[in-house]
């Protein structure tokens, strides 16, 4: 395995690898790696075959990048976990072929003045609250996409509306990149896996578990029959309010493709939520009526 | 020379020549091609010499696209002139191995929502005037490096933001793509060549040339020492005056590197304006000291 953190040598090393017709597949990460981002590297690998490569070989680049860009004035980046060597030992293990781990200076972001923004998708759910977040996701994804070359690049589903923004955005700017949405990974009692989660005490750990549960309430109210969103919200607002440390950012139901509300549930929706709990913001989603991305427990 | 209208074809085409290690050069227009154009081209081969590929040969591609969305609401997308057919036959003749000709649908720009912008170097100049028209030249740009995969891209020096801007995103965004900037070539009178100079009546045509004069006059007055940025521009100002014919948008001095206006010559500088010639908006620019991209006639 290894180790970059030069983007000029990042992007030399991808060029070679894409003149010898290897093919790469990414996974950007924020690193503090869990069982959710090793999920995304099986399915780089697997989207990127060893055996369907001319040289008999693939590459699998794992980023590893805390974005100052994405994070807002009162929000977390300075205290973002990060534990470098338990990340390297994770990559290793799980046979990832590159780290790419640049420093915030090497990627000229101390006063960046070129910026991808998506003015729709990115307007509601977590776009609301967070001004500038998702402007500071893409810009940073176009420059890896530029830098390390993919054929694929995996996101994971937790982050839904961001997933969604950069297949728009793949669509839009024609990268030749294939997007994958891996499930959500979660603990065994439902809570989706987060680097976040490390942020919460023992009793708000029990208690994060109200985002989860109320996404199987709606999911059961679902199922019997309900198609009125704002009946299926309030249900969900009711679960999360029976937590004395939850405090809500928003639970939506919107549409699939086009992330706008809906009143009634027909077709493909997605039911997202942010809650903070405690001070740890937490955020977790359902798609109906196709739920496997979610993997939401019975 | 192949023609190719379909964006998949155009990329398809590209990175099979990529993996095949034969450079390409792009030359990005909005057609109508003058002797300006096929500038480029040259510039663009030399700067991808086929004796230096491993494959002995190299690609120029040839881009024509008038791109509606750099296009204001009261601007000329609908009168830019068009020929495509005298176009081709130019771009045989200077030895263009691909014209790419997609339509507007094509490049799914009806109801565009995912945007390159830059905030710095785009807010003055023709920035003030045109909102808006440099982020659909940056976003459209983006989308033809990623279909047409260029080692190689060279833009005109007439349009100094326009380049200058382009060279910032591909630093910002890490395109790896090497921009050259190609000088103005002007007709024997000295107007800088522009398909917007077929808008002209003969009267007009001889009005134009008060863009060339002035710059002709401000250099005049730096080689006697001049280094007031205000008088030059009061001298620039009333040339133009002169001309009935002529409104002036801007006439600015700014700093080559920041584009923001100095008000004293030192360092390199860009003396850039735009006049309006009854309805024809016409842009032109000197660099000082170190004028070799500008042209100016003694």
């Amino acid at each position: 395995m290894n180790i970059v953190t030069s983007p000029e040598q990042m992007q030399a090393t991808a060029l070679a690898l894409r003149r010898a017709g290897q093919p790469i597949g990414l996974v950007p990460t924020m690193g503090f790696l869990h069982a959710g981002h090793l999920s995304l590297v099986k399915l780089a690998r697997q989207a990127v075959p060893p055996s369907a490569s001319p040289t008999g070989k693939s590459t699998v680049v794992l980023s590893i990048f805390v974005n100052p860009i994405q994070f807002g004035p009162n929000e977390d980046f300075n205290q973002y976990p990060r534990n470098f060597d338990r990340d390297c030992r994770l990559c290793e293990q799980e046979g990832v072929d590159i780290i790419f781990h640049p420093s915030v200076e090497s990627m000229c972001l101390q006063d960046p003045a070129v910026f991808v923004e998506e003015t729709a998708l990115s307007k509601g759910l977590c776009g609301c609250l967070r001004p500038g977040h998702f402007r500071g996701v893409l810009t940073v994804v176009a420059k890896f996409f530029n830098l390390i070359q993919p054929q694929v690049a995996v996101f994971g589903e937790k982050d839904a509306q961001q997933v969604r923004l950069i297949q728009q955005m793949v669509r839009d700017l024609n990268f030749p990149i294939r997007i994958i949405f891996g499930p959500i990974v979660r603990e065994p009692d439902g809570l989706a896996m987060s680097s976040r989660n490390t942020y919460l005490s023992t009793a708000e750990r029990r208690d994060a578990l109200c985002l989860v549960q109320s996404l199987q309430l709606a999911r059961s109210l679902y199922r019997q029959g309900e198609r009125d969103a704002g009946k299926i919200i309030s249900a969900m607002t009711q679960k999360i309010r029976d937590i004395p440390s939850a405090a809500i950012d928003y639970i939506e139901v919107v549409d699939d493709a086009t992330l706008q509300p809906v009143q009634t549930l027909n077709g493909a929706v997605l039911i997202a939520l942010a809650v903070r709990i405690g001070k740890t913001r937490l955020i977790d989603n359902l798609m109906l009526p196709d739920d496997h991305l979610c993997q939401i427990p019975d």
